[in-house]
């Protein structure tokens, strides 16, 4: 089938009843252009937040396939109304959840990963001229049971149903209108991208650009699928996310992005013992926190310090591990700092231009700005610094780079 | 499988999340005595209610298969919450719905009737030592689509299953402890039945007593199935609604029930026009008005008059309706009378007892209450009084069929 659009609307965009309906009207505009049209959708606004309230009130653990089974009611609400306000338009339409769309996931639950999608049913629907509307973040597993599958999960539905039923591009509509070089509500001047690549998007969704979440893009890279990514405010284009040759870049650097959701632990004067390193971050991961930077240097004498930063909302947690870990293995002191922020640059463009770093270094250090540590991959530096220079750094950088042009 | 019970818990009984606890303690004491525990659950409290108001704040009218879609969520919620709430009792228990448990209806939405049940699912739970819990209300019909089964549907869901699964008996939970011979609120020495037969629980049932949806009870009298009806608030026996055999029965009348929720309209001196009464109440029955008492007299010259009664919700639809017909066909006038009440004596021992009717009206008339409009069937008397001696009435034939011994 030709001219296939799927479009996706996260919880603020079906927030409410006129909100539903402000999306229909969008998706028939696109539908009177000659699409098929096969649109994802989240809970409405604050749904699943309470639906989660009420299993808490009942236990603080409970069972996965009870609490997917619980959640995935909150997108089967929003899809019913939206097909309901594509029939009190004149439209047909018709809902279908995770399961009845053919999208099977693994058997755990919470954050299954999605194995396979049989996307029969949908193009069924499709070829009867119907709107389809999909629950997204859910599927069904090899029990016929409900599964969800995790952060992120309706725009990982949207590809990969998107890439199934291979349609033209996958809308991913948001209350932004596109990925800027920077912040736009920090950084005045900043400049929507028409095109970014799918690496440059990846760096900049895993570093708080909250636009499109990273494992939708690596699904959208894997398929070659062009994702569309722009505002349910408005008509205007936004930031289309595709594969970029490296003849068309010109600006090594593309993006600012910083994260101010970081705190930095550190264990210092550790015995040389081989292996702490691996133990440390064994006992983190099996408390499923999430460790980004890890910095390690060792001194001259027969002593190293390890640091690394985890997110502000595990740090308390990842502190209690670290502090119990330390004295098993006799280190002196560990030490934590919640005052920091996470500055990065990006740019596919990098790998092709040496000494865009050292660039990034100077123009912080130049201007005040101490780092503190740094990590760097192909496309991208990173530096922690301290919060309060989070707005200059960005400004500084942005400017420096010359992102505005 | 032996020693299955069915438990079926209706929206006030798992109202909130302290509820759905109250209700898990319930459950683990019948499982604790050595039952295999399957519990029918409807939606919380007033979450059909909101999820009404959502569907009505797009559309009027919506179609059938998108509003069962979204107004099975809610039982979907309350189950798998129960089994949360099992759980952290430390018993295994898990939730399905209507679809998982086999719950197969026809392809009709909002009020589809079930077809079968397969039982696979439950069983093979159950065999795991799980308290298996099932959405009421819903099933899903050959094209995979969920149904629901319209009003009384949990406790119909409910009798199903247990038929299926061969329980032993199927609770019904409700707010009252039992079916009494009057209502107790209003007659101090109404007594509780301890047993009650299906016929005369299908004419209470659909009087307003309103206890057990007459589907259900239908269904458990098809399937020889024991119903025991009792309230969530205390641990007393209810009453057992089964087949009882003529010989056992001693007083003919068992109940007295009234409705207050009446209204009568009349046709006066319609021409005597064959097909008229056929022609009005097809009228009627297209916008969906049930019709409950039809009273047509034939008088002396060439005009007869005829009456219905409603309920008190359809009045203004019904009256609009018949006017605009009784002008149709140049009939002279139509009167309505919300001001009254229907009161019955129910008792299968009135088929092999003559002149239990003719009690019934000397009690009224010699008390001074005008008798409007009298019906019976095998098994009960209903007159139309007027509404201001309703309380009356029932204190009077309570005590003159001696229901207090």
């Amino acid at each position: 089938m030709d001219n296939i659009i799927v479009q996706k609307y996260g919880g603020t965009s079906v927030g409410d009843t006129n909100k539903i309906k402000r999306v229909a009207d969008r998706i028939i505009k696109a539908k009177e252009q000659g699409n098929n049209m096969v649109v994802i959708v989240s809970a409405m606004g604050h749904t699943t937040d309470e639906l989660v309230k009420l299993a808490m009130e009942i236990m603080p653990a409970p069972s996965g396939r009870e609490f997917d089974a619980l959640i995935s009611t909150g997108e089967t609400v929003s899809a019913s109304l939206l097909a309901m306000a594509l029939h009190q338009q004149g439209y047909e339409a018709i809902s279908l959840t995770g399961r009845q769309a053919g999208v099977y996931t693994e058997d755990v639950h919470n954050k299954a990963k999605i194995l396979d999608v049989k996307p029969e049913r949908i193009l069924e629907e499709l070829t009867l001229g119907k709107v389809v509307i999909v629950t997204g973040f859910q599927g069904v597993n090899s029990q016929d049971d409900t599964t969800t599958i995790g952060r992120g999960g309706s725009d990982t539905s949207a590809v990969v149903i998107a890439a199934a039923i291979k349609a033209t591009v996958c809308e991913i509509y948001t209350d932004v209108d596109g990925v800027y070089t920077a912040n736009p509500s920090l950084i005045k001047n900043a400049k929507k991208h028409k095109v970014i690549s799918y690496d440059e998007m990846l760096e900049m969704a895993s570093l708080g650009a909250q636009v499109l979440h990273p494992r939708a893009v690596e699904g959208a890279k894997a398929y070659g699928l062009e994702i569309h990514v722009r505002s349910s405010y408005n008509f205007s284009e936004g930031t289309i996310v595709k594969e970029v040759s490296k003849m068309e870049i010109k600006n090594p650097v593309t993006g600012i992005a910083y994260d101010e959701n970081v705190a930095k632990i550190a264990i210092l004067e550790l015995p040389d013992v081989p292996g702490i390193a691996g133990q440390l971050f064994t006992k983190l991961a099996d408390a499923k926190i999430n460790v980004d930077m890890i910095i390690q240097s060792n001194q001259v004498d027969s002593h190293n310090d390890i640091a690394f930063t985890v997110s502000r909302d595990d740090l308390i947690k990842a502190l209690e591990i670290t502090k119990e870990y330390a004295k098993s293995i006799k280190a002196s002191n560990v030490v934590h700092d919640n005052n920091v922020s996470k500055i990065s640059i990006i740019g596919v463009g990098m790998m092709s231009s040496p000494g865009v770093a050292a660039r990034m270094f100077s123009m912080l250090g130049g201007n005040g700005i101490n780092i503190d540590s740094i990590t760097t991959s192909e496309i991208k530096v990173s530096c922690i610094i301290n919060s309060k220079d989070t707005e200059k750094a960005v400004r500084l950088l942005h400017d420096g780079f010359e992102l505005e042009k």
